[in-house]
């Protein structure tokens, strides 16, 4: 009977989901499908809804619900807050109207049921009573022409990309309402943080109450259905199938768990909806990063399909700073390219315009794009100036042949000319009333950059459903080493979570794994980046990056500890770098002195970042954590916090002064 | 005696938070003043913090503690969070070290204290439960060398531009911890939000307890302590009345309730601190939007400031659209101006460079700066392009003149003509490969707003401490009529949160209430709004804002309905605006097929400007409501929100197609 229910799932895959089909060969399908199907058998119906389109979510959502109801299974979930689309940021606050439209849509839906197939649906409900929050983050049971039942969501998540309690009333666990028969079994129906937090898995807890504990000990379900809409990031995947799996064990429940699919601005979902059995066992799991019209049983399982790469791996492996981003790097692509194509396809464009420096982010955005939207749909330019080498020039070329996007070349030069004229004429009158000009500056570094944007913005103007890209990484922002309305602006940044090891292990990942092997030249990998916007005196070369900021190697170690394990100044002195570690294996161990002022230069240039990362575009969040601002808020004038702790002692002699 | 009390603190004012006071000075003020001083007496300490500055808050706070030691006073008293500084956005979440750093210098401020004065004091604790978020929001009771007791808020706003639950456990309410005594008084200490749910004053209450309540009819305090830090919004301050005083008459119990003053990024503070007796009559309150050491008597009053135009007028006179902004005026300039000068000398910038048009924006801007930071520091640049009238340019010179700040001009037109070359090359190369160029579009106007971007961009490169200022208003945001990386970026927005009508009447008010009067020449407030980057082809004349958009007067009633009464298409259709009675008079009514044009390219716009809200500098929240990022996020992908609602049958018949 078990491998009934792979092959069932396994031929259909989300072919039911998919547009591409007609209804007669979709019909087929089910005919076939129909008599093999296990009597419990239920759908998952991994979705990709866009915020704010309720009406959009709710047709797409009655078309599965056809399907459902034609193959007759017992029952169709759909994830957390479906209707409405998630994250939803704060438009119910002022748009009460969108909450309206998702109770009428889901009551219209309702309507459309039958007595066979139950649909289990998140949507936003009001709150009518006089105290609390606005709204409830609800799940509704919708059977036999009507809403069978309401069940609220009681654990709400508010730290990091979640902010839940701006909006939603906690509610009390009603067990009794949690339950509703699906088939011959008894779920208890479990909204996604509902189920985060066990108190003997988790070290410390967010809140006082197990809500999964009690809707089993209280009612005894068969199984547990959890309607989740929850975000990938990396280490995640291992703790959610531990917990899972734990949980299922431990209350000797099987756990089905649907989760949303696709990426809504900044946050992904990868979908991997899944059974574990009554045992703790993985039993059934869908397909990553697509729809999909998955048929499992609760019982029994289903089709397990394998993980990317890097939702498998990444817990365990990453308890120190590594530069082995191997088990990473399949995820990070998946979740960048979701992103792309959704962010493209959500707000209504369709073409991307990119400066092609010959360098490593431009290059591995160029790749990304490529993937996400198609060859033809991606324009690369070169834009060099008179700092800009041979090399560069040639190297973007070739990128661009290999990718087979469009592709064109333009001198910035006469504008860097112009611009600078006017700057001069400027500037002596300014001179002439302030004392204050700077003897050295970024001027003519940043002329440069912004001629370029001015060119990317100017092809968006011109040209039909087109989107300049940012092409800021992750290490060049937290040193704000990226040029205002330069490189850093564009309609969105594919690498602002994406530190600048793990580009250049991302672009030789894809070298090895694309379709067309090697697209990226392997100059543009081998090269030591630098922005090629200013001449380094001491070299007469252009100034690498590195060489103004501070190694790579050992900046990205700093990164990962700031967001990972939240150390500062006097913690990193303790520890030992990578880069520590390298150097005393070249023999040229690394001097205190010389640790401490790179980690000073790290938060001096961080507090004086801030601003810019306020006024960074949409970009998708990939790695554990980020500072991208749909998760992690820092004043900009906030930039006076001392990162390198003093003692009491040091206090008392201040105050004493 | 309560004529004493007034003149005390009339007397000192803020004369010993005054830093320009030498301690000679200081010493003969306590001198005189001590013996005066009823045996009551205690400090409100409304006092400016900045975010995240432990340190320079602890040291500014010493200062105080010391002179209210020298009064022999039984307390000063600051507000909520003084210590790490409000908001914090998440930064306590990613460096717990800064909240170390807050308890030890808590903990250095508690070895500094005496038996006489008991300081208050606002700061963030560890949770060291395993249960719950990581920190509380509490506030200390220091004496006599110690930490006599910690008070934990209970009540924790997260809506709008609070966070609260985002990084603080909630506290059960615990009635006798939260009472110390102050002289001979026995005081109930209440943070904030605390304060704020009165089951009898509110309609609807956020939370289900009122720590007031149960601090009252469980202790009896002598009189109730609020440590806050209240935000300014316009219509707040009326209803702040209105709640302090009937709590005080309810309980029969004086209310004595400290302020933050100054502005932290985007929000602004009022300061406003005060005394209710316990009939509920307001009998101290302290100046607004200045630091001051406020000296009270909890049980007989001290002397009342009187509030500016806008903290007294604004909550009961706006229930409808009007455009009689007068009673905000005053209120809104001053918020303005605190925000600018703080957000300078907080991120430690001095000086503004802005273009200077001639419009209205601009002139504006100026003006502001010219009043917050010193007519000196403020450069205004007048930037004509082949578009720009004559009139415009002399406009502008005689705005600089008349505010004594320094000027140039300088034509774009070489950089226009430059730029424009090059885009030419680029486009026709597109143009070869995609089939998707405008017939008519933007790109000219957007080049010229861009390139005094640039110019802009390029005296902050060049000269020390400067900072470009972006000039857009809120009218113009909702309509996404502002250019990226043009009119609407720079280094901070004043006046991303006033309206156009407003602006106007702002204009007025400042050239009848400034101390130089007239400044802003007649010819700039009386000229209708346009932006000059191109030609009406149907006039031969710039292009009016209220040609590309709809009358001014008309948006802002629908910005302002949308913010403050939730409400869409269908509500508006029903009222009747402002605009339209106007129309009636004139002879010419509104039909209701241009009605609805407007409102529905209202949404139309509006959704499509939502990436711009995202990229906005940081800027000061000014009105009720706003789309500051600080306050309201709107995912930009949440763009095809209907804002026309549809009937429930109309729904059923889209599930039947």
């Amino acid at each position: 009977m078990k491998e009934t229910v792979y092959t069932l799932t396994d031929k259909i895959d989300n072919d039911l989901a998919c547009t591409c089909l007609s209804e007669q060969e979709r019909a087929e399908i089910v005919s076939e499908l129909k008599p093999l199907l296990s009597k419990d058998a239920i759908v998952l119906a991994q979705i990709n809804p866009t915020s704010g389109d309720v009406r959009g979510n709710a047709l797409k959502a009655f078309e599965w619900i056809k399907w459902a109801q034609k193959l007759e299974v017992n029952a169709i979930v759909f994830p957390e807050m479906y209707l409405i689309g998630y994250p939803i940021g704060d438009f119910i606050d002022r748009f009460p109207l969108v909450v309206e439209e998702n109770i009428e849509w889901l009551e219209a839906l309702a309507k459309k049921t039958d007595d066979k197939t139950k649909v289990i649906i998140g949507f936003v409900e009001f709150n009518k009573s006089k105290k609390g929050k606005k709204y409830y983050n609800s799940i509704a049971v919708l059977t036999g022409g009507k809403i069978e039942r309401v069940i609220r969501k009681s654990l709400l998540p508010n730290y990091a990309e979640f902010n839940d309690y701006r909006h939603f009333e906690p509610a009390p666990v009603d067990s009794l309402n949690r339950i509703t028969n699906i088939g011959d079994d008894k779920a208890g129906i479990i909204v996604c943080e509902d189920g985060w937090n066990d108190f003997d898995f988790f070290d410390k807890n967010l809140y006082s109450v197990d809500p999964v504990e009690v809707v089993v000990n209280e009612q005894h379900p068969d199984f547990l259905l959890n309607c989740s809409s929850s975000i990938t990031r990396a280490k995640k995947e291992q703790l959610k199938h531990n917990m899972l799996g734990f949980a299922a064990k431990k209350h000797a429940t099987p756990i089905v768990y649907v989760n949303q699919v696709g990426s809504n601005e900044c946050v992904s979902f990868e979908g991997a909806s899944r059974v574990y059995d009554k045992d703790g066992k993985l039993v059934a799991m869908a397909k990553s990063y697509s729809e999909q019209f998955f048929i499992v049983s609760p019982t029994m399982g289903g089709k397990i399909y394998p993980l990317p790469n890097g939702l498998e791996k990444t817990l365990n492996s990453q308890k120190a700073f590594t530069l082995d981003h191997e088990p990473d790097l399949e995820r990070t692509y998946l979740t960048i390219i979701q992103s792309i194509r959704d962010y493209f396809k959500k707000t209504g464009f369709k073409r991307a315009v990119l400066g092609l420096s010959g360098g490593l982010d431009s290059t591995v955005s160029a790749v990304l794009l490529a993937d996400a939207l198609g060859a033809e749909n991606v324009f690369g330019i070169s834009m060099p100036s008179k700092i800009t080498s041979v090399e560069s020039k040639n190297d973007a070329r070739e990128l661009a042949e290999n990718l087979g996007i469009n592709f064109t070349e333009v001198s910035i030069k006469d504008m860097f000319d112009s611009t600078r004229s006017k700057f001069d004429e400027v500037f002596d009158s300014i001179d002439a009333q302030w004392d204050c000009r700077y003897k050295e500056c970024f001027t003519n570094d940043n002329i440069q950059a912004r001629s370029r944007a001015l060119i990317l913005w100017g092809v968006a103007n011109e040209f039909q459903s087109c989107l300049p890209i940012a092409t800021s990484d992750k290490s060049e922002l937290y040193m704000g080493y990226a040029t205002i309305n330069g490189d850093m602006s564009g309609g969105f940044a594919p690498l602002a979570d994406v530190s600048k090891t793990k580009l250049f292990a991302l672009a030789r990942w894809m070298n090895k794994n694309r379709a067309i092997k090697n697209a990226i030249p392997e100059a543009i990998i081998a090269k030591r980046p630098g922005a090629e916007l200013a001449i380094n005196p001491k070299t007469g070369k252009p100034l690498l990056a590195e060489e103004a900021l501070m190694p790579y190697e050992f900046l990205d170690e700093v990164i990962w500890r700031v967001e990972n394990l939240q150390q500062t100044i006097g913690d990193m002195m303790q520890a030992e770098f990578l880069h520590e570690k390298h150097l005393v294996q070249e023999g040229t161990p690394l001097s205190k002195e010389q640790k401490m002022e790179w980690l000073k230069k790290f938060f001096r240039r961080m507090s004086t970042s801030l601003y810019k990362w306020t006024i960074m575009p949409p970009s998708p969040i990939v790695d554990a954590r980020s500072i991208n601002k749909a998760e992690y808020r820092h004043p900009v004038i906030a930039s006076k916090i001392n990162y390198n702790k003093t003692t009491f002692e040091e206090k008392l002699q201040e105050l004493s002064k």
